[in-house]
């Protein structure tokens, strides 16, 4: 299930630094690895669904306990959740016996402007 | 190089329509399947990089003879381009010798807007 290079947390600073709209100028390698890295974590449609399932959950976050009924085990939805939060797309804080996740504003929105400049040609 | 399965190719109005921004309600698992290849396809450093290449080029188009600066060589080039192209994120046409590749302001815009839910909470 995990590779075998670790790659470090990325943090929401680093990734609404990073990187210009797509089509301003061609990115360079440092800024694709930090982007890549964003667009991956959402390239698996049961992560695309949990990522969806805590964006839309009351008040913008969620638990595993919220999160059912995406056809997957519970330690899968872990699973899942921690690799969105290791890409800097969810920010995690335990409460009790739960971890709640929520979504990084910041980091998507880099991502949206991301592609938004893609959209209209140079 | 190539995944056993072969996907059918997504076209602009496929993605254009699906699917609703991420803060809305939970994706189906069939909307996840649809955006979670076109992020897929930007997952990788590489493709990343020369998607960025060919919106920023002069006139929002590019061909494999304009992209020579990634690293790779030039039939790695078109591979990733035809990955991009399947997955609905880029258009072609063939001029001559060479084929022209555009980004595609409708899908892009598609993925951006689904992004841009994702940002403000429920």
């Amino acid at each position: 299930m995990s590779n075998a290079k670790v790659l470090p947390l990325l943090e929401p600073d680093d990734v609404a630094a990073c990187c210009p709209p797509l089509n301003e100028r061609p990115m360079s390698a440092e800024e694709a690895e930090v982007a890549a890295r964003m667009f991956k974590a959402l390239g698996d449609p049961v992560r695309l669904r949990l990522f969806s399932a805590v964006a839309s959950h009351e008040g913008g976050e969620a638990c595993v306990c919220d999160i059912s009924d995406v056809g997957v085990s519970q330690p899968t939805v872990s699973h899942h959740l921690k690799k969105l939060k290791e890409a800097g797309l969810l920010s995690s804080e335990r409460r009790g016996t739960w971890v709640y996740y929520r979504v990084e504003p910041s980091v998507v929105a880099a991502m949206g402007a991301l592609l938004a400049g893609a959209t209209t040609t140079a």
